[in-house]
C-alpha cells in the first residue's frame, strides 16, 4: 500500500506573502523527490472557483449574510477535500495549500465574530477528523502587510476583493485569531516571522519543512 | 407588538405542481386580508438566485459532490432567511415558500442517500428552531408528475436542470421520504393528492389552508 501523502497549508491575512511562497513549499518538496499537488481556496476545482467568485464578489449585491458566507466556504472545501485533496494524499501526494479551515476561524470567527463553536460545527461535518499535517503561519503587523497588498493592487492593476476592502481593525482581529490557534496546536503549526525579505522568510520556511520532512519521510 | 406572521410551504417531487400553486396559496391568504410574500428555494434572493444557478446547472463541470450540494443549498438558505423571511415573518407577513427544508430531506436524503443526520445538523446549523407552519405536500405517482413535467419542458422549451435529468428510482426515493416525514410531522403537513384537475387540487389546498388559517388568526 501506497503511504498516506501529507497536507500542507500556509495561512495568514492579507499581504503576508502566503501566494508569494506556495510555490516555493511545492518546491522544497519535489526537490525531495516527492510528488507535489499545489491548490488554493476558497477554489481549487472548477465549481470551487465558481463559489469562490460568488464569495469574492465586490459588486453591491445585498450583503451576504455571515452565516451564508460561511457555508459557502465550507461547500467549496468539500468540493476541493473530495475532489482533488483526498484523492492526492490517498495516492501519497503531498498536497500544499494556499489557506484552509484555520483561514475560515480566522477570518469568519475572528473577523466577523462567527462563534467558534459554529465554525466548529461545519468543520466536523465537512471535515471528519481531517486536518492539515503542518500549517506555515506567516504572521505579521498587520500594517506593514497593508502596505505590501496596496502595492500588489497597484503593480497588477487589480481590484480589491470583498475581503481585502475590510477595515483595519477586522485584519488586527484577523491576526489574532490565527495566533490563537498556532498557541493551541503549537505541534501542527509553524509561525514564520514575515515582515523580513523574502530570503529571510523562505529561509525560516525551508527549516520549518525540513524538519518535518526529516521527521515524517 | 405585531403578531408573528406564518410560514407555508409546498412541497413535491418535480412536475407535481407547485409552482403552479404558490400564486393561489398566496391568492387565498390575501383574499383574507393577509400581507403575503411569495418565494422560492433554491434561491429566493439576489444572492441565492447565484447560489440556485451554480446547483441547477446541467453542464458538464467535474460532478458536484453531494456534501458541496447540501453546503450550497443551506448556504442560499442562510441567505433567503436573514433577508426575506425572518423579517417578512416578524413584520406580521405571511411567508409562501415553493421548497424548503423538507426538499433537502426528500432530494439530498432520500435521493441522493446522505444520511438524514447528517442533514438535520445543518438544518440546525441554519434554522436554530425555525420550521414551517405549514407544509403542503403535492403528491401523486411519480411516472404521472413525469408527464407534467415533460409537457412543462417542451411547452416552454427548456432545458432539463440537474435535478430533472435524474432517473425514476431517484424520484420514488423522492417521493417516499416525503411521505415518510408527512407521516413523522402529521400536524404540520397537509398531504394533497395531485393526481387530480387543476380545480379539484385547488380545493383541496384551499380547505386545507382555511382549517390552518381559522385555527391561527
Ligand atoms: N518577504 C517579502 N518582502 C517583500 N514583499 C513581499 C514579501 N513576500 C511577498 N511580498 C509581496 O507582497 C505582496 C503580497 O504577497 P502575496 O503572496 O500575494 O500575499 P498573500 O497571498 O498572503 O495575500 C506581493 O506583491 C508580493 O510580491
Ligand atoms: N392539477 C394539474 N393537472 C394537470 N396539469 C397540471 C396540474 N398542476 C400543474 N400542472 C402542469 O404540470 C406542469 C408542472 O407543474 P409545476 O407547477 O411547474 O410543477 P412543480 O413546480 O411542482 O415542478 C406544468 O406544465 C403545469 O401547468
Ligand atoms: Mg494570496
Ligand atoms: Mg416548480
Amino acid at each position: 500500500m501506497t503511504k498516506r501523502g501529507r497536507f500542507i497549508t500556509l495561512e495568514g491575512g492579507e499581504g503576508v506573502g502566503k501566494s508569494t511562497n506556495v510555490g516555493f513549499v511545492a518546491g522544497c518538496l519535489k526537490a525531495q523527490g516527492l510528488e507535489v499537488v499545489r491548490t488554493r481556496e476558497p477554489g481549487g476545482t472548477e465549481r470551487g472557483e465558481a463559489i469562490r467568485a460568488l464569495l469574492l464578489d465586490p459588486a453591491p449585491l445585498e450583503s451576504l449574510h455571515v452565516d451564508a458566507e460561511l457555508l459557502l466556504m465550507f461547500a467549496a472545501r468539500a468540493q476541493h477535500l473530495a475532489e482533488k485533496i483526498l484523492p492526492a494524499l490517498a495516492r501519497g501526494a503531498w498536497v500544499v495549500c494556499d489557506r484552509f479551515t484555520d483561514a475560515t476561524f480566522a477570518y469568519q470567527g475572528g473577523g466577523r465574530g462567527i462563534p467558534v463553536a459554529r465554525i466548529a460545527v461545519l468543520e466536523a461535518f465537512v471535515q471528519q477528523g481531517l486536518a492539515p499535517d503542518l500549517t506555515l503561519l506567516l504572521d505579521m503587523p498587520e500594517a506593514a502587510a497593508k502596505q505590501r497588498l496596496e502595492s500588489r493592487l497597484r503593480d497588477r492593476s487589480e481590484q480589491r476583493d470583498r475581503f481585502e476592502q475590510e477595515h483595519a481593525n477586522f485584519f488586527q482581529a484577523v491576526r489574532s485569531a490565527y495566533l490563537a490557534r498556532a498557541e493551541q496546536a503549537p505541534e501542527r503549526f509553524a509561525v514564520i516571522d514575515a515582515q523580513y525579505t523574502l530570503d529571510n522568510v523562505q529561509a525560516q520556511i525551508r527549516q520549518a519543512l525540513m524538519a518535518r520532512v526529516a521527521e515524517w519521510y
